[in-house]
């Protein structure tokens, strides 16, 4: 049902510049349009992966806002419609990464001994296609993937010890297991007085990980449409948004309008943001799903107690392996589903990860004379070709 | 696309009584009703949970099966079209368990000290209704939570070698992290030799977790109506099914037919099973949608590095809390979708659960005048009251 | 939202055998398994259509009650839960008809010179196939062709004189325009007092068409798990019930609980049924749509004036020359959507008519090869072989 | 799946001002952006219907094109993909309207005796509401309503002999049963020679109602996402777009690209375009449905022979008359679905009509204690008071 929140409704286009969650940047009050690539434009649409090789992550993500709420106090609720997402006019592409296993090497990073590659994703109308992978056309869902309200001191304090305590068990991890607050990339996106800009360098939280105030989740179905409920812990609740996603790629300007709920905190049971799904994410009903268990059987055959992360990262290889390893690229940004089947059944986790067959311009339906082994052409790789 | 499998379909209604994997139980030719409720009839229809409180879980599962198919080699592919599943007519209902921390406790047992207690679902057709959780009612997607072909020697060798070095690591957890071969309570189901029978007593992979061959998996997409994928471990694939759910709770009688895709294993990468979901799942496109990150703010409070299962016990507990504790037993049973948001972020995972609106009888939409808290009745408890 | 109706809910299964409505038809009080061929089982599962040609449509349809519902009252509104449709377990088919020219003719009859022709379709669990249309496989959508509430004297009065009035304006239609109370074939299932059963005989209406009660509506998605809104016209409502479909082919038993909202006709401006569909109808995402507007551009072309009869007509013989001819007894089967596009564009009507692509084994989409035309196998035909 | 056609895509925004259809109006080479509200802008964001019941419809509608593809002939097939359909960005509103009866009054004129009226509707992103009838926001599906290839000279030929015929047969007929070519008001959008421009305005078809090349069928399933296949009859095909609708009012800009499959009139049987539709159509599970059967009994009560049309008109009575008058603009904007049942059942043509829950701030759903009647506000009507 179409619920309606109790108070005015703000429309915001904003333009922000700031790259840490730290409760003393202040609300920018100018409502302009955003710049939302979230690596600040280090990646081109170009046919080499360079810039993804020596990307600085330090620099990550360029945000929009924060935009203050009048009458927002902590322990409220600030209800977030997300009425669009769109690519810039002048921009029509976006691109999925791999990082390299050194500098920013993600889930299976280890596993395949990542070098940087790309695909750029062209964007005609709700679609998107890839030079880099061709035979593929999907619907996008464009969504933020970093939307969230500014942290309390007391809560931006518990962000630090927890992830310190993580990074001082792992010190010499690779890829990193977290990252700490970092001065050097720092942007606020305002003229702040100079020691509260230090401030904000030395204990900003780095905006790479959600966390409870929301921020870079990634959630797909938190797409244009959806309704979003956040927990207030400042004054005016502050939020900001970047890291637009086409699909999983980058998108342009994001419209929305808010409201608050006094104490929704309290009446919600808010640890963290809870959501009302978009009536208009694309619907593929037919699927191939690839079943994981929390056994590396990819790796070293080891048995996890419980471990959907590993769960996860078996069906992904199964999945990849079916359609070959190229689609890595393509399961970053296709409407891919991973549904958490059981966390039930000690001591093996159960995921799925489903792949929608329409998105193909051949069949991928496992047939009884084996699947047809296409030439899905080449992703974008380093100059100096290693892969 | 209807695609169609290469030989001959084998509709099938069997009966068996194993309840241990072994490559040694030779197949049923016999082909009967099937006997499905997963404890062999331990819990009734009651309102006391004592029978949930000293369930014998060495008994688990009762088994179907094995059903040899003609042709089927190790390496091919086993074909099984799951065409129906429905309860017995003269036990139209199922049950979701909360099991004693000390007795087959679960996911949350630690975080909440579980005591025994369950809820009783009757069936009405494709709903399903609880005297013991007034006000809700939800159609049913009866599937298999336990389908699989039997293991190799080798496989078998595999999992008891993994599964035992993980019971080692953990001597005497509460509850266990898995669960050792164990002589007693082992069925096979036939006449053996005796020797064989003692084997497969000492060997017998418990049929607790899903695993390789598919197995405990508790994919509620795994419905009727969908077509699954096996590798082939063993001549004749000895398929075996059981632990048939209505929504979560049992069902009766399974259809199906079969076929073989020669040199499946390879063909399709197959490392565990692929399947095709069923067009007829059900759609309720309301819902209202938890996140939960890989830090336990429930608990207390530490950071996990990129841990689903820890995130997937955060948004658990927050449904819980927005809709009340007993809401616990409803989550096992209904039409619940978790997803996994997003493994990519550094150091939190990022999941979703997702509870669709239209199985209230009343409105669970976040309203600004907050969510009207309801009684939801009482679930069946210890008969010492214990809670 | 799963809204409760106000009483108590009464589940049934019932016989019945009579054929006609009628105020004076007394309710059933047994409740037993009903029987739901529609002809009474004139059509047989065999490979000739002379059942089909000879059918005696006097004699339909065969229907399952009158059940009375206390506390019913005229004006008040008959909830009635579809909770289950299901085939006899000793009749797992069905079969879809073309009946001849002369003898139950229906929409395209004089377009095409109808011949008796058949398909019978087979169900494995949700599914159906035909030995006589090879190549498709669709999931059924179970649900009473026929289902409604007894008029009253007034009421039936009302449809005897609008539909003879229909008659007298058409006096020698081929096919008939519509049917009158005809005493030959009449049943009414009970012992009745000669006068009375004469009466019924000679004023009950037939049961082909649907009418302001319910009835014959032939409406899919009036599927298992939809919830209904009947007016009441008599006291008790009586309510019967036949024609049960598996997809549009037969099924067997229906289960559904009953409850009453009183003054349900004025609070709802119940002028005819109104209902809430179910949640579990098969998703079949992709489809080709076929238009049709109200010129009879397959015929003498002649422009009607907003005619949905008209495109209707032509958006289904356009979908029949896409596919070819013996798919006219698919379209009757399978979960085709037929949508009014617009009724607003003087003087033409809009249909669209949308199969679905999944229930085919093969690629049915228009590439630029131009769609394979497929050996779609042969339908029974008469036995002297006039087709 | 996602087949290709098989030539050069062609991206295109294009200015258009003609309004009738005519092989000799040459094709516009340039592409620029488009102008589309249908009336020419004759309609205004106000708060009275005085431009509604004063619209001119000669100079209707205004159509971008036509748009010539290299290659394309008689005979064969141009492949559209409708890529995006967005508003203009400084006109984020459009309008229902009911006409009045003696100018422009459409298919329930008559039943309601008609006065202009309308509601404006402000679009929010993909949500569209309206201050004249408060309390519903639905997602729109953002469509062209008028998309068409050029007709030949004998197609055109073939129209204007059927619609003058039937013109003819009810001469005074009001509303007029259609509308002939009417030389006031033509536009051709180019500097024609003055022979062909008085050929052009003396013959050419207007464009209220579809026909066998597509044209204003206001099919809303034809939407951003789909693919359509026009059938060629002139070379070039002479694509033309307008009346783009957001939901059914007006949007602004439309995308698309465009193919030829050779010979696809033959290959595919095209007698009309078919199409594919979207993947992102809103989804709105929960739904209450409205049957309507071809007899009139909101009106005289008389008995139509198997006419859809009727059945439909009472179906859509029976919703406005659950939800009151004034949703009658609620109807023609929102995402509703109106299915033909049956048109099996002699007499009578079965159509249903389902409006989604989903879009109300309020419950629709027919409870125990009746529907609860809502002010739903008050729509623009004319300024001398007249409803």
């Amino acid at each position: 049902m179409a619920t309606k929140a109790n108070s005015v409704p703000i429309p915001t286009l904003i333009k922000g510049i700031h790259n840490r969650w730290h409760p003393d940047i202040p609300p920018f009050v100018s409502v302009k349009p955003g710049e939302a690539n979230w690596t600040g434009a280090q990646i081109g649409n170009n046919d080499y992966s360079d810039d993804v090789k020596d990307v600085d992550l330090r620099k990550v993500h360029n945000l929009s806002g924060p935009i203050a709420v009048e009458g927002a106090e902590p322990g409220d609720c600030l209800v977030v419609d997300i009425l669009d997402v769109t690519p810039f006019e002048k921009m029509p592409w976006g691109y999925t990464g791999i990082f390299e296993l050194t500098n920013g090497g993600s889930l299976l990073a280890r596993e395949f001994n990542s070098k940087a590659c790309k695909a750029v994703w062209d964007f005609e109308g709700i679609y998107a296609t890839s030079r880099h992978i061709p035979g593929v056309r999907f619907a996008g869902i464009p969504h933020p993937g970093l939307i969230g309200t500014a942290p309390s001191a007391e809560l931006l304090a518990t962000w630090n010890a927890r992830e310190g305590a993580l990074i001082a068990e792992h010190p010499n991890a690779v890829p990193a297991v977290a990252f700490a607050p970092h001065a050097v990339g720092t942007h606020v996106g305002q003229d702040l007085d100079e020691k509260v800009r230090r401030k904000i360098a030395e204990e900003g939280a780095r905006t790479i990980p959600g966390r409870e105030h929301g921020g870079n989740c990634d959630i797909k179905n938190l797409s244009k449409g959806s309704r979003c409920y956040f927990p207030v812990f400042v004054k005016g609740a502050n939020l900001s948004v970047g890291d637009l996603h086409f699909s999983q790629g980058d998108a342009g300007i994001i419209t929305f309008k808010m409201s608050v709920i006094k104490d929704g905190i309290e009446k919600f049971a808010l640890k963290q943001p809870i959501f009302l799904p978009s009536p208009i994410d694309p619907v593929y009903s037919a699927k191939v799903i690839f079943e994981g268990i929390g056994v590396d059987y990819h790796g070293d055959g080891k048995q996890y107690n419980m471990d959907a992360t590993v769960a996860y990262k078996q069906a992904a290889q199964n999945a990849i392996a079916y359609l070959m390893k190229v689609r890595n690229l393509l399961l970053s940004a296709a409407p891919i589903d991973s549904h958490i089947g059981a966390l039930v059944d000690s001591p093996n986790a159960c995921v799925t990860l489903a792949i929608p067959t329409g998105i193909f311009d051949h069949d991928i339906l496992p047939s009884p004379d084996g699947f047809t082994k296409k030439d899905f052409g080449q992703c974008a790789i380093r100059s100096d070709g290693v892969v």
